[in-house]
């Protein structure tokens, strides 16, 4: 289940399950305050979703300087912001980018998107201007297991159920999109293959937003001469469909079409790219994901301004929110805290070196999320043992996160890391954590925002703006003009540590090939698992000197990078035996039970 | 390719194709007054929808009673009716309901639709409250072949595109549900079958909304042991999902749940059934069909309100707007216009014995649509042809119409003929229409709402209003009472005037079977070409005594009837060689062309 691993993280519903329920914050009076009168104890998640009072989405607008015409409602809680508003901003300052990433997951739960959504809140309350940005989740994996991807406790954006559920529509455009270039080729060689698509080389599947396992490998146009000629195929979930990649990295719609008409949808018999562009396909793509490109804006419970557009997956892809909605809120506010997918030696690289490098962003800070727990199993502490205290294990795990906080560094971006506080930290577990890194020349501040919402996370607030004050030394870590796997090779020493790292012939071949196609030049995005440094998901703390074996190469010629493949790739889900779905139900007004 | 005609009809966008350009009305100012004082000429349908002055949604509601808080927005332009004011309507007493129907459709174009939303812009015009209520239609064709099926002409819904792309997400949100379900099957199958489903006689199939034959048949879960045991199965288009006709035919969220708790998935090995519901599957599908439910409110170009919501197929399906909408219209005015698929033998016939049977309604009064140059071609002209008089063709093909009359009548509601305008029209062909119609009892009322809109209509609009105020008499054909096969037989005699109908003996053992689970009380759903009153589409005009034979009967228990086939059905369409997807992209300032 090595590949079944490196799926989960990126859909970021597998967290915080095992948050201790606190039944009473009865002595801290802040989430009261957030929230109202009747919230007397700290409830589940949705309940105090469902308990939030929302603004009316063009009041969130209007912090930010939108007017209600340059809204496109979805109801009275979630809108796009035009683009023809985006247009308009383009001669402002940009504000700062603070960047949220974590220590490797673990099942303990670290509390990334919760922490992200925290500090924006923080930085809002105390006098900021400050958009919060997160990727969308997908709707398939809530029928699943139970979800929902939104943060947690006080630090939550809503509304949870929508934006877990169909939201604006973004994936399903992505879907309609994805599956009209995979209906053109097929038509196109139904009717005659006028391009000479080598039929066995098509690399472009279709996808769904849903887990459906029977769809991963299946033979389709069978039934005989009117339904064309029968080929291998199959489906991905639609988060691995790379025209999520390329709507999260496009800088317009013509940048946007432009993408989609680069991407190479399989070879011909002499090997030969052929392009969506190719069968036409771009301009009705375009067509299709013209709303899509626009960002949504939500709010936080605390009425803060959320944008919370794309989820590409995080290992075949980059795995941050959208460059568009990124952009915007630099345009709208003095910070915009944002987050990468799992822990920060596949998130944070692949935001530095892909998105950052690809839109021009200069990021200046960033926080790295651990939490007690968390430290501990990566110190060798088994999950049911967790609720004791053991320094001992705190200590041996923060490798890990020293590891991390050296990372950072070689990017040149200012690192703070935030302690997400559970009722079960010891102060000398806490403490612990501190001196590690004070010891690497940092900062560890312990953060209560998902107990106390903003409240409980001022000094980290304050900290971050601290650090973004100083003149960003950003870089990425390795040149454009290096080739493909020494790209690979610079990751797999710099960041993961490791001694040998190699790759089959026919996998330097096909890099070869690329760089000879013009290729050479992109990024590379590395899928490994999100669970350890290494290729071995078993293996936390800090390892050194552990082989990296690249088995596969991809090339993601629209999204714009060449993706090297270190263990089992699973883009296409399964249910469980007891699928969540089975508890799902709209109770009493309308509600939707069992949903989270 | 018998099939296939079947299968267009009801995707309505191959009409009015070969509609005459009207370069200039320069004598009458009814258009230019209806659309401002840039539209001096009546342009393509396209530019007409642009230049519309679109009120906000909002005042759109206001005019209907809907207070701002009751209308989920989706852009300025779109809205969704909220369930909560559906259900504070329950007491107020109802419009009344006028159905437009036509003549067998011909490739030379008939003009429901315009018709439809023409005749609800009339009646505005003189003074009475009303409301139209249509089908949405479906994304994929759109990608096929140039179409569009908002009206035409000066008798249009707007915003055009937005809803023939992804408008509200109804579709969208069908499709997840549906596939929901099919991942469930084959998960449940997957995880040990404990409901022992027979994989051989799985009925349930996936669906996408998108043109793509080579998903009609495909061998699924092939790849090994994790991705499951391998069966033939294949993809729908979504219109033709039973929970399309589900949503369609459900009065409220609760009896949406039951009906999709009733659906059957496949049979045991014992031919008992498997529901949906025993896949605990209804809940969560009724959460994913939440919003879909409502409907959606949008305008015509006079700014009149329209509600456009639903669209199952007309040939395995009943091919109607759904029953919450056309409720909801019923509460919300005097008059509200609505229209079925295809011809009065099939669209009209299910209106009345599926829809207004299943939903309590009453129909007051019918519109049946013809133009001089369809009836020509019912008479036996050659489409080149239709430009010349023909008054003798025009007699010919008015017993098409005459028959359609003399049909309607069997149900007690009176009907007008609309004789749908074309330039080409002489005088003496329209006298001739208005002939027959008045030899039948009837009346036929010239109508110019394509290039005039409501100023063109307001004769029909009195005249409907003289109709609608006698007492309706309706009736539906047959009891419920009665043996299928005895509806089928009664609908073949009395609407079709077959002389022999006939049915394979595994046919009626089928159909002896359904009525021994307790599903004889089911009305049913005829599945025949939309060209003849025959089941062979060459055969124009009013034919008697020709064979009907059910070939194959299907069970949608969910949507509440059993479909016989007199055909192949073809329920996924293929793309043609060229497919419009190739003209379709982004224009200067993001207008979308080349989709109409």
């Amino acid at each position: 289940m090595l590949g079944w691993s490196i799926w989960c993280g990126s859909a970021r519903r597998w967290k915080n399950r095992n948050r201790p329920l606190v039944t009473s914050v009865a002595e801290d009076d802040a989430p009261t305050k957030a929230l109202g009168e009747t919230q007397v104890t700290v409830a589940s998640d949705i309940e105090i979703a469902r308990a939030a009072r929302k603004l009316p989405i063009q009041t969130v607008g209007e912090k930010l300087g939108i007017d209600a015409d340059s809204l496109i409602p979805f109801g009275h809680d979630k809108a796009k912001i035009s683009a023809g508003f985006i247009d308009r901003l383009k001669d402002r300052p940009d504000g700062k980018l603070i960047l949220v990433t974590a220590i490797n997951p673990t099942p303990a739960g670290e509390g990334k998107t919760t922490t992200t959504v925290g500090l924006g809140d923080g930085l809002n309350r105390i006098g900021k201007r400050a958009v919060i940005c997160i990727r969308e989740p997908s709707l398939g994996p809530c029928f699943g297991v139970k979800g929902g991807a939104a943060g947690g406790g006080y630090a939550q954006v809503v509304p949870m159920e929508e934006i877990n559920l169909h939201f604006t529509g973004d994936f399903h455009a992505i879907t309609s999109a994805h599956n009209l270039l995979s209906a053109l080729i097929d038509n196109h060689v139904y009717w005659g293959n006028e391009l000479g698509i080598d039929t066995r080389r098509i690399t472009w599947r279709r996808v769904m937003d849903m887990n459906d396992r029977a769809l991963r490998e299946i033979v389709s146009s069978l039934g005989g001469v009117s339904n064309g000629y029968p080929r291998e195929t199959g489906f991905d979930i639609t988060v691995a469909s790379e025209i999520m990649a390329i709507l999260c990295l496009a800088n317009d719609l013509a940048d946007l079409e432009q993408r989609l008409g680069n991407i190479i949808i399989g070879y011909r018999r002499d090997k030969s790219p052929v392009f969506a562009r190719d069968l036409k396909a771009d301009g009705a793509m375009t067509v299709l994901l013209k709303e899509a490109l626009q960002p949504n804006l939500v709010q936080t419970l605390e009425n803060n301004p959320a944008l919370v557009h794309g989820g590409p997956f995080a290992n075949i892809a980059h795995g941050c929110n959208s460059v568009v909605a990124t952009k915007t809120a630099l345009k709208l506010s003095d910070y915009v805290v944002t987050e990468a997918g799992f822990g920060a030696d596949l998130g944070a690289e692949k935001f530095f070196d892909i998105k950052c490098r690809k839109a021009g962003l200069t990021p200046s800070a960033v926080v790295l999320v651990a939490t007690v727990r968390a430290l501990k199993m990566n110190g060798g502490m088994a999950k049911e043992d967790l609720g004791q205290e053991n320094v001992e294990a705190v200590r041996l795990g923060a490798a890990n996160l020293a590891r991390h906080l050296e990372n950072l560094g070689k990017f040149g971006v200012p690192a703070v890391v935030a302690i997400n506080h559970f009722v079960s930290d010891t102060q000398a577990e806490v403490d612990c954590v501190k001196a590690v890194a004070t010891e690497l020349g940092s900062e560890a501040v312990l953060c209560h925002h998902w107990a106390k919402g903003s409240a409980g996370i001022e000094e980290l607030a304050h900290k971050v703006i601290q650090l973004a004050e100083k003149d960003s030394k950003f870089s990425t870590l390795y040149a454009d003009e290096l080739p493909l796997f020494t790209k690979v090779e610079t990751i797999a020493r710099e960041i993961y540590r490791a001694g040998a790292v190699t790759a089959d012939k026919a996998v330097r071949q096909q890099l070869a090939e690329w760089e000879m196609q013009g290729y050479g030049h992109l990024p590379v995005c590395m899928a490994k698992t999100q669970y350890s440094f290494s290729t071995d998901p078993t293996l936390r703390g800090a390892p050194v000197g552990h082989g990296v074996h690249v088995r596969e190469v991809r090339l993601s010629a629209g999204a714009g990078f060449v993706v090297a493949i270190t263990g089992e790739i699973m883009t296409m889900p399964g249910l469980p035996r007891s699928p969540s779905s089975e508890r799902i139900f709209l109770g009493q007004g309308g509600q939707i039970e069992g949903l989270f």
